[in-house]
């Protein structure tokens, strides 16, 4: 027998079942079929400014032993929202409070930021990849038990999309190929550049910032597509 | 002899000029000519959040007799930004200060602001033109000298283009035609649904506001570009 070291609930269990449901309704090369076509269930949402950090650095900010807990599950498997927040601190002592930390604790630590909150912070944050940290800008954390001085990792996420081979297929594009996403509002936007990242454990779900979800105003668009 | 009743700077005039001498250059028709070719010079701005206001609301916050003052003039002729700002009040007392008035006065108040100022005030602002507001929120303002509640005017401007009619003719676009705006940078976007304003007294300038150029980081941009 064998255990879950995440707790999972109902709700994140069940858009994996449907998920795979879905998937074994669609046709081996991903291409829709005739009957039973395969209809992936494209879902965009707005990453607000959040970090991810290193189990070391999470014991620096909140103590020895220190653990990230569950505030709210997100849309991808086994991610949360965690009950711990920091505040960030840029050059010139511009701050942000309350920046929430997700989890589960990663290798590195970094801070996603939207350009607006760049600016508030006085931060030029490049536009990477999640991990990609390298020549990127730092910070200072400040956590209930500790100051942290990130030398690297400040910065703006390049809006992406998770999703699974089967939603890969049904669109016709590859891991790691860039693509577009239109949103349809009262102010339309099309966003170029949305990295394709593909994987059997991820949902089909778009990341963008909150720059992103506010210039098309995301919560009242009356359609979302991805394009090639 | 007549004379201005707006002092304009030199660096406006010269504007204006260098926009005359170029229109003398396009053909009749406005079709790029094969030898002197008429060769728009685009220009795209971001209008953080300002207010327009009445000669009589300005004197209900600014005191009796008030006038407009020059703090910064605009790309478009006889247009600035002035010295004068207010503190705007939303519902549950959410406030933003410092909030800069555009001058010369105008006929109707109103509060230009982007999403994310919308959601700090706590102010559903619909996409609207400049001056169709009716149906729209209000808000409180707060000046040195007294204090306004404006029932109605907060919006969120519709992205726009100015244009002289020698652009229009360049472009193939049309007074009051909807087109696209392509700003390509690390984060490259296309601006749906961007408004024509053609007028002999336009440069041409796209306004977009702060949502939509932190979303394209557009002070980064490479190339931007109108298409219909």
């Amino acid at each position: 027998m064998t255990t879950m070291s995440i707790p999972m609930p109902r709700e994140q269990l069940e858009r994996i079942v449907r998920q795979a449901v879905r998937e074994r309704l669609a046709v081996g090369d991903g291409a829709p079929a005739a009957g039973a076509a395969y209809r992936p269930n494209l879902v965009v949402n707005i990453s607000a400014r959040h970090m991810h950090i290193s189990q070391g650095d999470l014991e620096r900010l909140f103590g020895p032993g220190a653990e990230l807990t569950v505030y709210r599950w997100l849309y991808q498997p086994g991610e949360f929202a965690a009950e711990q927040t920091v505040t960030v601190l840029g050059p010139r002592r511009r701050m942000i409070e309350k920046v929430r930390i997700l989890g589960p604790a990663r290798d590195a630590t970094q801070l996603e930021v939207a350009r607006t909150d760049a600016i508030a912070l006085g931060i030029d944050a490049p536009v990477r990849r999640s991990g990609d940290i390298e020549g990127t800008p730092g910070c200072i954390v400040i956590g209930p038990a500790g100051v942290l001085e990130m030398p690297r990792g400040v910065i703006r996420a390049e809006r992406h999309v998770h999703m699974s081979p089967a939603d890969a297929g049904y669109y016709g594009f590859e891991d790691r190929q860039h693509v577009r996403l239109r949103i349809e509002s009262d102010c339309t936007v099309v966003l170029e550049q949305v990295f394709c990242r593909v994987d059997p454990r991820f949902l089909l779900e778009v990341h963008i910032d909150t720059d992103e979800g506010n210039s098309c105003d995301l919560p009242n668009a009356r359609r979302v597509e991805l394009l090639a």
